[in-house]
């Protein structure tokens, strides 16, 4: 049996916890499929006094993530600090220095300092590996970064934050509002006191810039990304999408365009039928469009301690089967040196489907006027649904759902601009693309 | 730039041409990402002259596979010849004992003789890649030889064979019958003109024997395997399951049991609203569940030259970034020398839900009668529907389908056995598994 791979984990969260709780139990395991044995020598955490499921015998304490990083007492530093600045940057690069593998979850620190991250290591001839930053337990790093290395990307899109898919799920199984199950996902820990960075898109866009990056060979650029998030979407969108043959998912896509790469996160409808539309509750999944393999679409858990520890292990293991000082793979795909700066596709060319939900007061001719407007802007209309009149204040309203064929994103903003001109709106309209999703 | 790794491709059927033609034409790409260039050196097919779209110029022919094997201009050699004796197991012998590393798609082969080939390779520190061998370009042999270290898998089953669903796609879709549907697939390509393989589950069981191994630590046990195609499933069986929130599919499912691994190929009942009843037309997806990362599934296209190339040269890539002589993974994800001795569950105790269709003489007591006959073995039904009465011959008869709870296969053979005996039956009763799936 060759010599153990020492293992420093900064961070005893869930996570961590968990990553040396299971190296502990299935050391035998692992060690079979490795090739060696795989021991956790150091950890560093906030408050060393904690039952934390393990037994910390033997294994060295350090009060910093940084002083573990550089430890000659570790051959690989794993950072489950979090945050995308701090201790986890100043310890990721103390372990580069020091010349430790890392491994990593943190999708904030890889979007924001991913590529200087990734030329370090790879100039030192270290690994880097993160699978658990993007789809906790789906292999999609691995799957994009090794197996489909005789493809080019096309487009690369997701169901990536289990917190909105959840609400989302929710909303529509149970027929409740947004906010409603917004305060039972907190009430389960499925989301944050403030729900901000998941609702919103944040942490999908994260997660979406590292996906960008691997596929297209570009610079990660975690600013370059229109985000929309959840918090508008009302359940009579739900049902007017269900009605249509549609389920809305926050989705994270990036996909090469004629002027660049685009890259957003919003709310999206995605056929009833298909794959990703049966995506529910904190379940992840990324699809992947290529020339060489076509699509490809993978599911799994995409947050939780032990799916989290799953994809953390794998990387370690990976690292256990490579030779010391062998640099595996590159850690975008192709190296840091050689990624392409990022050119953004601007939202307003977007080409695609709209949904498109308005509130017009019932007036004879409104709906000449917008079916006017629509053609004005060049805007096909694949169908229209009216929904009965309500009765409010001085004027009766109606409920029109409009689903286009493929436009652009300006034709639409052009033609709401002047439908919501024309003074038939009682409130803004709701627009939500339509994606195409296996 | 270091050397670069020279492949030899025995087999320039679709598959073959499509690995040398994109190796040629991505090779930048390719060896931006792998650190050296792959080229192309040697190649043996059954007949020289025939335009395969690739420039042969500088690439060396050999007559048969097992000399192209043992060149020592080569470093990996590739097997797409087929078969599961003959020139594709002498070659890769050859190839192994000459300590060239080996990439192959050949499912047959390794179902027959995939523990005998990777004790030689890992005796001689070779690499035995085979990606492309289970599910064409979806990479589930990565995902749970490599991704899934830190994971004892449950269970893993998976649609892997296109022939098969995309029949049972298109007679659900366009309402056909079982022989037009194949006659259709014959015509376009999809099937062969003996659809034996593929129809009566053959090429399922190859493939699940690979990943029971894989996914258990187990001896690939290709023979123990219980098998029941496709080719008596009739319209009204995919009729009375969709009423009944159904779709089947032709599923392979290894689980671990009480009494060993159940490893089976059948006609499945899959949820209509769960991801893998979505799984449309010649599209394969593989499902794991696991005690750690928990549910994962991986779906793509199982078969086509292109997505076929796509496995096989992350393979080449994954050798072309390891160094010399090293090895990367055992080749079933654990040393074959530690592989444990298959041990079969049979059939008769699989526990599971069971659809079962019923034609019945149309007489008083007949309900009553096949009521009793549940209840006697402790079946528990789920749902009952029945069908209006048809005429035929001397009396009327109809059509009963019962949905079981969770009950054994000996449970329901007994049962069914009793139900023939009592004489109410006018044909044999069909009965359909069902499977909790993703």
């Amino acid at each position: 049996m060759n010599e153990p791979l020492r293992i420093g984990i900064a961070g005893l969260g869930t996570v961590g916890a968990s990553v040396a709780r299971i190296l502990k139990n299935k050391s035998n395991s692992l060690s079979h499929k490795c090739g060696r044995p795989i021991v956790v020598t150091g950890v560093s955490a906030r408050s060393r006094n904690k039952d934390r499921g393990f037994d910390m015998t033997g294994i060295e304490w350090f009060d910093t993530p940084t002083e573990l990083a550089a430890s000659a007492n570790i051959d690989v530093f794993v950072e489950l600090v979090g945050g995308e600045n701090g201790a986890a940057l100043e310890s990721m690069h103390a372990a580069i220095e020091a010349g430790r593998h890392v491994v990593t979850a943190n999708k904030a620190l890889l979007a924001r300092h991913g590529v200087e991250l990734a030329l370090r290591a790879e100039e030192k001839g270290l690994i880097l590996n993160y699978e658990a930053a993007v789809a906790g337990g789906i292999p999609i790093i691995k799957t994009m970064r090794e197996s489909l290395a005789a493809n080019e990307p096309s487009r690369v899109y997701g169901i990536l934050n289990g917190t909105a898919n959840y609400i989302l799920t929710r909303m529509e199984h149970d027929r409740m509002s947004f906010a409603d199950c917004l305060a039972e996902a907190q009430r389960l820990g499925y989301a944050e006191a403030d729900p901000t960075f998941d609702i919103e898109g944040y942490d999908t866009a994260h997660k979406l810039a590292i996906l960008t990056s691997i596929a297209f060979g570009t610079q990660v650029a975690a600013d370059e990304i229109y985000i929309e998030g959840i918090s508008n979407i009302s359940l009579s969108d739900i049902e007017a999408a269900r009605e249509l043959g549609y389920r809305i998912k926050l989705l994270g896509v990036a996909q090469r365009t004629a002027t660049g790469i685009e890259q957003r996160v919003h709310p999206t409808m995605v056929p009833l039928g298909s794959m990703i539309g049966q995506v529910d509750s904190v379940t992840n999944a990324v699809g992947i469009e290529a020339d060489t393999v076509g699509s490809l679409l993978l599911s799994g858990p995409g947050a939780g301690g032990d799916a989290t520890a799953s994809a953390v292990i794998g990387d370690i293991a990976d690292i256990a089967k490579s030779l010391p000082g062998h640099q595996e793979a590159p850690v975008f795909g192709r190296p840091a040196t050689e990624l392409e700066p990022y050119r953004r596709a601007e939202i307003s060319s977007h080409a695609g489907g709209y949904f498109i939900r308005l509130t017009v007061h019932d007036r004879i001719g409104v709906f000449a006027s917008l079916a006017g407007r629509m053609a004005e802007n060049s805007i096909s209309l694949a169908s229209i649904v009216q929904h009965g009149a309500v009765k409010g204040g001085e004027s009766e309203t109606k409920t029109v759902v409009l689903v286009t064929h493929e436009t652009t994103e300006s034709e639409i903003r052009a033609a709401l601009e002047a439908v919501t001109g024309d003074g038939h709106l009682v409130s803004r309209p709701q627009v939500i693309r339509i994606e195409p999703a296996g």
